[in-house]
Order: C-alpha cells, then structure tokens, then sequence
C-alpha cells in the first residue's frame, strides 16, 4: 500500500519535539486549533486535508496530563471523521502506563483504560517510547511500535565507561540495564528495595560490585526522584566513587530538581526529550530522541522494519539473529 | 429482575450533591478513594464491595472538565471490573453537549466522543438533565434518562406570573420555552439572534409581546452570561418592566457573577444544584434538583417509569397520553 | 493509498441520478441484480468485481423507504464480502434524519437506529447532502461528507435577488437562511413558529421585513408543503408581493404537487434532484446537484478536501478561513 | 435471575397471532403506537414501561417483509433505549432465512445480514421457528431458540395415517421427513429433484413406495407452491391414491391458492399460524402454535428448558436422551 | 489500492503445500519460527518484515487439529500486531464447518465459534476451498475466497468418463455432482440414506441408473471412508461395474486407508493436497490444488475477479452469465 | 440481582478438582459430553438445562493446553447459546499468563490472545489463581477474580518457621515473596539473577542472609525445576541449611519429578492441586485450594466481596483497610 503524504500534527504537550521531528522529516508542522469553551470542554479543529493521509499527532501525555490526553482523543477523532487513512498517535511518554496492574481491591487500571480510549477514538497504531512495564503493550488492540533511548543514551554515556558500573535502582528494570551494561562494555549492580510497611519502599542493600567504582544509575524514567537519592545513600554506603544518572523519561516533578541539582555526589544527570525539559535546571543534558521518531515514522510510512533500527541494541527491540538479509 | 442493594459513588466534582442524593434515598454515600500520581495520572479506588450491586457514580462535568471526566470513567472502569451488576452513570450537567456537530470542517465532536469513551469504560446508563440539545442522546449507544427542572422551577417562579411573559433568549430554545409558559399560565416571546460575521452573533429584536410586562428568562445554561444580558438589552428596549432569569445548569463562568448581579433589571437569578453553586454571590437562587435525581435512582433501581414522574409537566419526558393506567 | 479504480452502483431509488453521476464521472454505471422472492425478501448481486476496487452505491431514501434502505443494507454486505476495499454509500437524501432525537418517552431514532445498521452491513463512509439537523452526523460512527446545494440554489436564484428578502419557515433553519441570503446579497426573514396543543404548530408571525418585497423562501426539505402553504399565508397577511419557493429536498409527498401547483402566490418552485422529480408537475425547476456529487466522489477517490467545494458558500463546509494555502 | 413482569408487544404484521400468545400466557398485549411519516419512514413509540421488563416483541417476517423488519428494529431499539431488561425477538416465519449462501459471485446473504441487524438494534435472543436450514442459527451472534410445529402437526395428521407415506419433496428436508414418519408411525419417501439448467429444477422421480397409498406431503414452507405441484404430479404417476398436504410456514404467495385448492387430489392442506392466513380460502385447516410460542416464553421467563418441550418429537430440540431427571 | 509485496508464511500442518503455493507464485516462502513451552503453550513468531505487507498464512485445520488452529491464531496475532496491511488465513480444509448447526441441545457450533476466533486474532479474510456447507460462508464476518477443485478432479477424471455415471453418495451432496457430471458429460446417480435410529444412517438404494456402468463416486470429503464403502456394497447391488473414487479433501482417518485399499472394486482413488497425504497409500492419486491457491493469492493481491477462475466450471463459484466483459 | 441456581461444569482437563469444588458448594457437578471427531475437531454438548443459571466452567490450562483451551472455548459457546445468565471460566491456572509481553519483534502474545478468545466465545467472567505477572489481568475485557493460595501454603509452612527464611528465586517474584515471609514471622532473602546470553540466565548470587538457616522456596510455578534446582545450588554454597519448596502451581514438567525427589537438600515440597499431581511422586504435599475456590464460587453468586476472603493475608487482594465495616 503506497500511502498518500504524511501529515504530522502536534497537542499542546510538547510542540518543539513535535517541531524536531518534523525538521528531520523534511516537512512542516501542519496547524490544528485546540479551543477550550468557558464550561472548561475542549475542541481540535484539524487546519488541512488529512483524507487518505498518513497522519500523526504527536503528544507525550505529561500534565496537565487529562488536558493533554483528551486534546489527543478530540485530535484522533477528527482526523478519523475526516477520512484519514492511518492514525498512529505518537505518544513519547505514556504516563499511565504506571496502572499497569490491579495491585489493591477494586482499583482502575488506568494503563488498559487509556489503551481503549484510544482506540475508542479511532487511533490506527501508537508509536510509543520506552514503556515502564512491557506487558503494557499487550493493553492495546491496536499495533504498537515501541522505541527505545537506550542506544542514545549509551553514545553519550560512553564518556563515562572508564571504570564504571550500570546501576539499576530495583530488580525490575534489572533486565535493560544488563542489556545496557553490555552496550557500554562494563558490568552491572542494582538496588535491592525493600518493603517496610504497605506503602514504604526502601532501598537495604546494592547487589554487585560498586566499591571504587563510577556508578552510571540508569532507570527508564525519574518522578520525584526519590528512589534515585535513595539509591545513592546506598552507593556512598558501598563505596562507589560517583555518578551519572540517566533515564529516558526526565519528569522532574515535584521538587526533583533542587534534589538532584543539589546533589554533590550527581556529576550530570543525563535524560531525552520524550517530555518538555523542567524550567530552571540549565546543566541538565537533554539528548534528542526526535531523530529517532523521525526515522520510525519514516519507516512505518514506507513499510520498513523498526526492529532494524535497534539492531544490535536491544534484542528486545531488533530483529531476530541471523535473518537480517530478509529485512 | 430485583436489583441488590444501591451503592452511590461520588467523583470529586460536585460532592454535597451526591450526599443530598444519598440523604433522600436513606443511604449512605459510599466512599472512593481518587489519587493524583506525581506525573499528574489519576486512579480511582472504589472502598466498598460493589459485587453485583446497582452501583451509581455522580460526577458533572463541570471544570476542570478533563479531571473530573477522567476521574468518572476510572471509576465506571474499577466499578466494571469488580463485577458491578449495573452501572450508571450519574452525570447532572453533561457539559460536552455543546459540541455537538461538525459546523466546521475537521472538527471534533466531542459530544459524540465522551458518548464513546464512557461506553468503552463500561457504563450501562446514563443519568443526566437537559442535555443542550435534544439529539445528544442520540449519541450514546446505552440507555440514557433525561430529566428536566421545568417544573422545580416553575413551581418557584409561580410567585412571579402576574403579568409576565416567559422569555427565551433564541429560537433554537423556543419549544421548551413555551411547554414551561404554559406552566406558568402565562404567553411566551423570543430573542431573534442574527449572525453578523462569522462567529458575531447578536440578539436584534424580540418576537412576542413584552411591553409592560415582567419578563422570566428562560434558557438551559447560562455560561459567561453574554446572551442574557443581551437579551436585557433588547427587552428594555421594547418596554419591558423588568426580568427574572432562570436557567437549568448555572455555570456563571468568567465574570458572569459581576455581570448579572450588577445589572439592576434582574430582580432575581434562580438555577439549581446540577453543578457547585459559583461562589461570592450569596443573593443566588439555588433550587436542589437532588430529590429528583434521588427519585430517579429509585424508580431505575425499582423497575418504575421516570416519563411518569414528569407528568403534566413536559410531553417530552411524560408517559404518553391516556395511557397513564398502563404505567 | 492509491485507490484501485471507481466502481459505482445504483440501488433501484434513483438510478437516473446515479446516471448523471457516472457521466460526469466519465465512468459507466456498474450493474447491480436486485431480486424479489416470493416471500418478499430481498437479494442483491454485483455483476462486476469489485475486489479492491473504491466502490459508491447511490441511493436516497425516498418511498418505498424500507425497501431502498434494505436494498442498499444488502448491496453493502455484497460488496464487502466480495473484498471492495472501500464502500461509501451515496445517500442524497437521508430521509431518516427527521428522527432525531426521544420527543417523546419510548420512542425510536431511527437517524441513528439506520446510522448503525449501515456501520453493520459494513459501509465504510457516507457522503450525503444537507442533513434535517446538523448533529445527525454524529450519530455515524463511520466517517460522513455531507454537501450542501445552496451554491446551486444561489446562482439560480440570483435571477430574483431584486427587491428580494430570504424567508426561512422556522427559526431552526434560520442560521442557513442567513448563509443562503449573504450569498444572495438580499436580508433575510423567517415564520415564527407557535406551538397550539401537543400536534399542533402554527407561524403566527413573521420576524423581519417582508412588506412589498419578493420573498424567496428557502427550507432543507419540502414534504407535504404545509408548512410552505401556512408561510405564504403569513407573507400575504404582512404585505409580501409574492415569492419563489427553494428547497434541497423536493419530496412532495400527499397532495403537495397539487396544492403548491395551485397556489397563485408562487412564482415558482426549485429544488434539486436529490430525490426523483414527483410526476405531473412540468413547471418544477430541478436543478441538478448530480455535478456536486460526482466531483466529490472524485476528492474522495483522490483523496483531495471537499470543504474546497464550498468555499466562499457556507463556512459550516468550506476550509478553515486564512488556511487556504494549506489545502 | 427473577425477572420483573413479562411485557409482549406486536407489530403490525401478525397482530391476532400475537394475541393468541397473550391469552395463553393470561396477560394483557402491551399496546405500541406505529406511526409512518410523510417521507415514509417509520416509528415506533411503546405506550408502557419496560423498565428492568422482560420484553417479547412478535413479528414474523411477512409481506411486505422490509416495513416489518424495520418495524421490529425500531420497537427492539425503542425497548433498549428504554432499559428493558431483555428483549426478545418473536419471530415465528423467520423469511430471510431463505438467503442462506452465497450460491453466486458477489451476491447479499440475508440471513445474516438480518441476524447482524437484529443484534445491532439491541436484541437479547430471537425465538423462532423451523429455520430454513439448520445453519442459520449460526449466524446469529446471540441464542436462538428454535420451536418445531412436527408435534402439532402429527397430532392432526394421526387421522390420516391409515395405509399412508410420508413424502418429503425433497431430499434436503427428508431428514424431518422421516423424523415426523416416525412420529405417525408410517414409512417415508422422497421426491428426487434433479437440475435441468441453471435455474430450472424438476422432479423427476419418487424414492421410496408411494404405490396404492395416501400421501402425506411434509414440506418446511409453501412459497408459490410449485414444488408440491410437480411432486403431485410424480405421486399420481407413482400410482398414489390421494394427498393432504402440510407445512409449518403457509405463505401461499402468487397464485399458490387458487392452485393449491383447484387440485382434487388434495384431500386437505393443514398449516401453521406463523404466518397470517391468505384471504379466500376458507377449507385451509390452520393448527396454532401460539400455545407452543407461549409455552416457550413462559419457559425463557422462568429459566426452564425449551427442550423439554419437544421430549420424544425431534431429537433436534430435545433433551440429551437419559438425562431427563437432571432438568 | 496497490499493496505491497506478498508475503507466505506456514504453519506447521502442511509446509509442501506452502511451499508449492510459493513456487507457483515465484516467491520464497517466509519463516516463522514456533516454539512450545515446558507449560504446552505455543509462541509464533515471525522472521521477516511484515510492515504494511500483505501476507498470507497458510494452515489446513488437521490433526492435531488444536494446536493447528492456536499456531494460526497466533501467527495472525503476530502478524497484527506488526502492521501488516491484510492478512488473510489460507485454510486449504477448514474441518471445523462439519459443525455447522445446533443438531441437539445445548452443543457448540464449533464452525461458527472459530470463524469468530480468526476474526478476533485479527485476519482480514480467509481463503479456503469447498466448504462442507456453502452456509457455513455466512459464520464468518469477513470476506471468504471458497475455491473449488472441481475442475482439476474433472480433468483428471475424463480418463474415465466412458459409459460412466457420476455417483453421489447422497442427495445433500447432489447438486454438485450434477454440476460435476454435466463437466464430464456423463450422467449422475445419488445414494439415498435412510436413517435407522438416532445414529445409524444406511444407504438403502441408489437413484438413478448404474446398471453396467463405470461409476465415479464424487464426495466433498472422506474421513473414515465409511459412507464410500456402503455406497459400493449399493452400487455392486445395483449392478455397477467398477468405481473411481473422488474427492476434495482426502482425510483418510483411522483404518479408512487399508478398507479403502482393500476393496477390489475400486480403481482407483483420487483427492488433492489441501491436506497431507495419508503414510502408507503409494496409489494414490494426489492432484495438487497448489497452482489454484497461487493463483487466487495473485488475484487477490492484484485486485482481479477470482470468479473468473471458475468460468465455465461452477456457476456458484463463476462470474455471472453475460457479464464476461465486465471483469 | 438474584441469580438462579448455580451450575458447575468441568472439562476434561482436572475432573477430581471440580469434584471437589461441588462438595464443597454441596452441589452435584453437571455432565458434559465432549466428542471428538474422526477430523480431530472437538464438540461439547451440556446436558442440563442453563438457561438462566449462574454457569461455572472449570478447566485450568494444562497439557494439552491447546485441547483443553478449545474445549473451554466450545463450552462456553454453548452455555451462551443456551440462555445461560451468566458465565464464569475457572481457570486455577492461567497458563498462557507466561507470554504476557512483545519481547522480540514480531512475536505473539498469547496471554493478550486467550484472553481475548474468551471474550469472543462469550465469557462473563474469569476466576483464577496467582497469575503469573500482575498486569495480566490487565489483558481481560471481563472482570477477573484472581485468589491466591497464599493463605493455604502459610498456613502449612508454619511448622517450618522456625529459623527459617523465605527465598525467591528471583526479584520479580520479591514483592509476594515478602509478604509471605510476613504471613510467617520471618525474613526474606531472593536470588539474583544474570542473564549471561541472550537466553541463558544464571542465579548468581542470594541477596540477604541464608547462612546457618533453613529455607522456604516460595515461587508462584514450577514447570521443568530448572531454576529451584539452580538457586538451591546457590543456598547450599552460601551455607544454608536446608530447604522446602513451595508454590502454587505445580506443573512438574520434563523430568521435574525426577530431579526434585533426587535432589536431598529438599526436605519436602509442597504445592497444590490448581493443576492435576504429578504422577509417579507420592510424597509430593498437595494442599487442596478447592475450598477457596468453592468459596469464591459461593460469594460470587452472592454478590458477597472476594477480598474479604484474603483480609490479614495479601493486601494486593484483601480489602482496603479500615473499611471492613463496610463489606
């Protein structure tokens, strides 16, 4: 199927990320007109053609977070009812994706319920990054193409790897954060948490080798950034020298930023651009991942392969060993 | 087939209503528990069992619009997966009604859209009053049980039939207009809207007589107040004595409050309780829709009629004729 | 998505219609087998493949309405389970519009009842003409191109724009009426519409300036001609000289070619070819919107806006102002 | 599952029938108000509560077929738009049935388009009786109970069984055949159709011993009654005696009356009431099953089995041999 | 709508068929690779791009008839979820349609149950050959191919056609052996069943001449090869010669081989590859359907009629008389 | 809602537990007949009357999964065509909960697909145990009832805790695994795990303290052993004193049985019966969970909380706390 043009469009979330992929797709933004009436409802009124087109509307869903994903459903339906040949929304961050699961009695599960909105809404496909849980993606009846930072964090990290370990703040992130020790070449520890009582967490002990060493801490995303003091307390305690901190999603929410900015033992805290950079934080390293949802909506209009694009990252994401001459 | 006990939920939007429902069914209101995550997502946890139960959830949609929908539909959500027999969906004030049509190209309608998105959640029915505009409830693929205040404020506006005229502020409105002025046993007239530009709008005559005479403004919603004052404008100039203006749904958003109260042609403002009361403006008549909306929960739950309860007040919502024996 | 070659079928409503949209098309009307069993069920054949094809059924609903309706439903299932990549009915006149909404309690809709049912059968899209009421396009889940004949209706009747004023019958049509007038440079009027009893309305007025002037009155749709005839009644009583009758919909349904035939008062009658010309009436001026569909089943095929057909006619249609470039 | 009273409504295709069901169940038929507009399409408004009711709505598919599918539609959307507990369709000449394949390229199966119809109007369960073909129940998405009128019939047959054969007039049906020669305790034998063109089918032979016996012609319809015709005309030839013929569903269309009764060799021709009676035809015995129809609903009410019913009629409808005690 | 490249896959029931499917159409068959878990569950996963592909799963429904079905479902799962533009499901025998009706109380209707199940693993369209009823087409919401092999049976079987008769071994089957008979220009016969008890079903006699003549027994399917031997104990009686035997899907279950093998009055035994030859049975004829499948895998692909692969063959599969030039 | 009778049925695949799930309800389980054909195609026939009963099917997913899956799937079909009110799969083990995530490109998820297939056949609702991640309940459309046998196996264990320490294998399963250790009075120690290619995963190392202790392996499955036999290696080598193994579903796959018994620093291992015993290992301790499901079969048809069941043991199932007054 040889789709008609691409259309991009942008939310209201984050439209300098909407701005960059489009730069590198060599094409201009096309405009949308969110109004919001004075009873507070919302409405997406779509400036160009978008029949039989190949459209994307970009918004990570960051707060005001039910503002932003309801400008996202309005944007999806309109282009649906205006004949649009493909949707796929573009989601950098999907927040919810952190309901992920049914952890007390008669609780939603917002991760689930957002997947079907969308497709309520008429969305074809999302293209998503780095997922907090990856059993998230079977939330959805739609495809999903999910993307990963990993590779652009390792480029950049790659300064750091003389001596160093991947820290991993808990077990369950444990899985990427060997996959991105081997891409830096160095071994891997991460934080073993334990539960106090029904809702506190703690971090008791480092599990690896952290002694004398320079500690790259690596999640896939900081909140408050709470786990990742916590996780350092435990490094200073084992002996580590210092760190970098690197994840994919930087919300630095609450008084994240004072907290880590602060933090003498923090030599550069490293993120991407999936959400917008937190205001008054200039040393904060920001590495585009805008190339990268460039290049998968590149390959999803034509028909390529995205595994393609992480061969040799994360066989999570790449292609199946040994079968690259069939790509 | 006999329903298990009523359990009546209550989003944040509008609490003291549902705690008037509850006092006039003899219930308790049952608690829920919403979270607000430090990325801004929500989560609904329902704190009673709800297995089988007829449950309830009230919440309009009143601002910040977003929040207060998403909250209702992780709850619908929660409630359905904790295998509550039945579901509905109190809504007094349905706000998205308002965009409900394409009268633009590539536009949302987001009527249609949260019709979809509560359905998807999980709801059974709806319960709301005086939707914008009549085909609303076409939009929704569940049942959906419309009431109307037109008696509630009849009753009280009864007081001020001598010699006055039921007013509507445009033509669109003009049906119900007249069904309320033969409440009240008193004639009707209209505000003629002409369209100046594209989106300039202005009231330029009245149809009827209002010379000499006490006019009761009638509309659904008063927003920002702009039409009624409007309105004012013209019934002054065609001689009439003064106004009491009345409304279903009492938004009084922007400075309608200063507005209205300033403008000494209103004797009084009546609306009623499907949405929180705007505050600083103590001389507000509010009328408690509550004991209707507590009336229909039990008729739902009990098997009963609602038209029945509307009776003689609008055909719209009344048992047909002559078969009253029937109900 | 280049869309395989048109193919265009006729239900047996209106063929000739169907006809004229062929020939501006540049296409030969596909042959369609509709049989008639003994027990009176219906069955439909395609006589040419479709697989893959972009295919258009044309059919109004005008009397014998249900079988029309049924003969489409099942042209669609064919059409669909012989693999047609896309299936848009043609519907000029969805006569089903007029149930839109619960006027009364336990009734049927039957614009959103037909709405679902061609979802079902498997219909992909409709493209209709001027809808009873704008918020039946969102009663489709399927995406709607709705056209509209007032640029047609307008260059004809320019011929009568002297001494001129546009009466709409009601005051819900009044917002189109001023479109139809701004187009026509002439100022605009409408009936008042009084409701008696709970059946029974009356234009007990008329708003605006019709005194010594040609009235050109202008509705969606003319069944009986009641309401046309209790116009001109109103017209004649505030001192109109005489008046042109335009409609989109000619039915004509009862008695209507009689009594509008005979009413000196009418200079004369234009509507369009949405529905078969009623018989006996020579003098009816049709014209013919056949053009208008066949160009936008062209921007459909070619994936090309159809607001552009309406620029400059009715923004409710036409593209965004100030974006022109951008179609 | 207790549920709440029954309600039954009728359309208008086979009103007495329903009736008949109302007397045997001791209630009153609810009254509904179908109205058909000037465009002519239609209404339906029910005329009392259904709320939380369990509703039957009677309408065999009857000439003219399309009006009463619509009328059916419109009754099921107006009940569920109404909170009926469960509706279920009556439908005791199921039509449509006959378009049971796609026996053509690219040609309509409306048997199941009409099942797809039926669940999108809101349907719970369609009660019916002998389907055309037994496959038909598959395309319905939800249960389907399916009466049989072989009890009703051999019961009036026994008179007859007197040195008699079944004859079947075809051997799609002989199954049934020889399941009702069972029933009367008398041999079986079949017609043998055999195709001479494309369209054109005759009977050429008669399998089995029909020589010096009474005939007992069994067939699921009579349409035009052509096949019986020719089969008599193969029994005379085969040295039969006489015939009284009998089938479930007597639609006697065309001509089928005057040349049914115009045959002498037919002593008698029984049917069923599931459809209406043809005018003009007084000597036609017709059984009724409205007692089995009432049966079955008192039944569905009530949470018994339909099977049971048919215990030592059809093995096809009734209860696994030697498990009786556990219904 | 031009797709993009074709691309087969196979599942584990039959992978030389694929693979001569792949042959005829020139292209490589595509690798899959399925895993079993320790727990029995099954994983598919595909080793090629299949981004906006049109891709084509092949998987006749043979023993291990279950897990044939679940690799199917989940390579189409798979295929999905990895934005392939159309999937279609090439089911060569599709051996669930034998359940095609509720035949007792309360038992599946497994033919409609895994219609159901492919659409909701997400297949667009199933391609299969000679369904054992042509209504079990009507279980399945999307569109089906049905091919026939009639025509390659025919060929084959000219060798015999001199004073030969086509024999059905009942009348269900009759009207394809006449469309069969009519291909070779001989005539046909039919056995005639006659049920015993509730299970047992004996072939009582033959209708139609046999006497001295070369039978060619014509079945859609043989299983256990019961019916086909009952029918030769007939057609002995009746003074038969000798008999091919034919059919479309040779299962050959249980000792269906050695009866088939033994039996002297057989000469030979002909069927195609739509499943795997049975081990053990050198002289059997196999004609491979593989050339058809390639073929419709073309047409559909490419947009053109597969009717016209059946011109002249079966009308129910072929174009419409006189349409010819409209292909 | 009061539910009629409740009916329990069972597949093939663990008869004796569903036995002992009715006497604890003080039920009879109902007869099902399951056929399989000579084509290897299943069926299932009900051989009670459903129809409005509260119908429970239990079949966990054990080997042949694929079987058992299908079974489940035709039962439900049938209950559902057979007017069952309600329909509950008991699944004690789920399986299919093991491919709960896209881990490779273009793989299948089939716990998304089962889940979904469920759905399609017309399930209500799906009570389980322990599924195998938690958002898999997440992947249900349908409320899920999950238990956990957490209860049982402490209560059992009790008589080992003395110097003890709760282990798990790895950190995924930590979060329960310390709230087992709770249930106990003693604490927690897990192994890590390092993945050392792509698919080889080594234990190598125990986090928190085992020195001098005896251990209690707590992990929600065993299927092949493989990774119990690799931790104890580890136990042993960081000086602990013994072990007993639990966990919840006790597939002992491969040659787990052999290995297991052979293996003496296993003092006993306990598991319980979600899946059929082993056979071929006697002293194998099997806690029978029946109860808990009988119990939660009982509550269900009441309409009575599940979480209640599991106050003081899990609070991801228990009910919020200081609420209890309000269950």
């Amino acid at each position: 199927m040889t789709l008609k043009d691409i259309v991009v469009f942008s939310g209201s979330a984050h439209e300098s990320f909407t701005h960059k992929i489009c730069t590198h797709l060599g094409l201009r933004m096309s405009p949308v007109r969110i109004s919001r009436f004075s009873n507070d409802c919302l409405q997406a009124q779509l400036l160009v053609n978008v029949r039989q087109r190949d459209v994307y509307i970009v918004q990570p869903l960051v707060a005001p977070t039910q503002d932003h994903l309801m400008e996202l459903l309005l944007m999806i339906q309109a282009a649906r009812s205006a004949s649009a040949a493909q949707i796929t929304a573009v989601i950098p961050h999907y927040a919810y994706a952190r309901s992920d699961k049914k952890d007390a009695s008669r609780i939603s599960v917002g991760g689930r319920l957002v997947a079907d909105l969308l497709s309520t809404a008429g969305v074809d496909r999302v293209l998503t990054m780095q997922l907090h849980a990856p059993q998230v993606q079977g939330f959805f009846s739609v495809p999903v193409d999910q993307l990963t930072a990993m590779g652009t964090l390792a480029q950049y990290l790659r300064a750091y790897n003389d001596n160093a370990v991947v820290v991993s703040p808990d077990f369950g992130n444990a899985k990427s954060a060997s996959t991105f020790a081997r891409l830096l070449g160095v071994p891997v520890a991460a934080g073993s948490k334990r539960r106090l009582g029904d809702n506190e967490v703690v971090i008791d002990t480092i599990v690896g080798d952290v002694l004398g060493k320079h500690c790259i801490v690596m999640d896939d995303e900081i909140a408050t950034g709470g786990s990742i003091l916590e996780l350092i307390r435990q490094l200073k305690a084992h002996g580590a020298l210092d760190t970098v901190v690197a994840c994919t999603h930087g919300l630095f929410a609450g008084d994240a930023v004072e907290r880590l900015r602060g933090e003498p033992f923090i030599r550069e805290v490293v993120t991407t651009d999936t959400v917008p950079a937190p205001s008054g934080w200039p040393e904060l390293t920001v590495l585009s991942v805008a190339p990268l949802f460039a290049e998968a909506i590149d390959r999803i209009h034509g028909g390529k392969s995205i595994s393609k694009m992480f061969e040799g990252i994360d066989p999570v994401y790449a292609p199946p060993k040994g079968q690259d001459e069939l790509f």
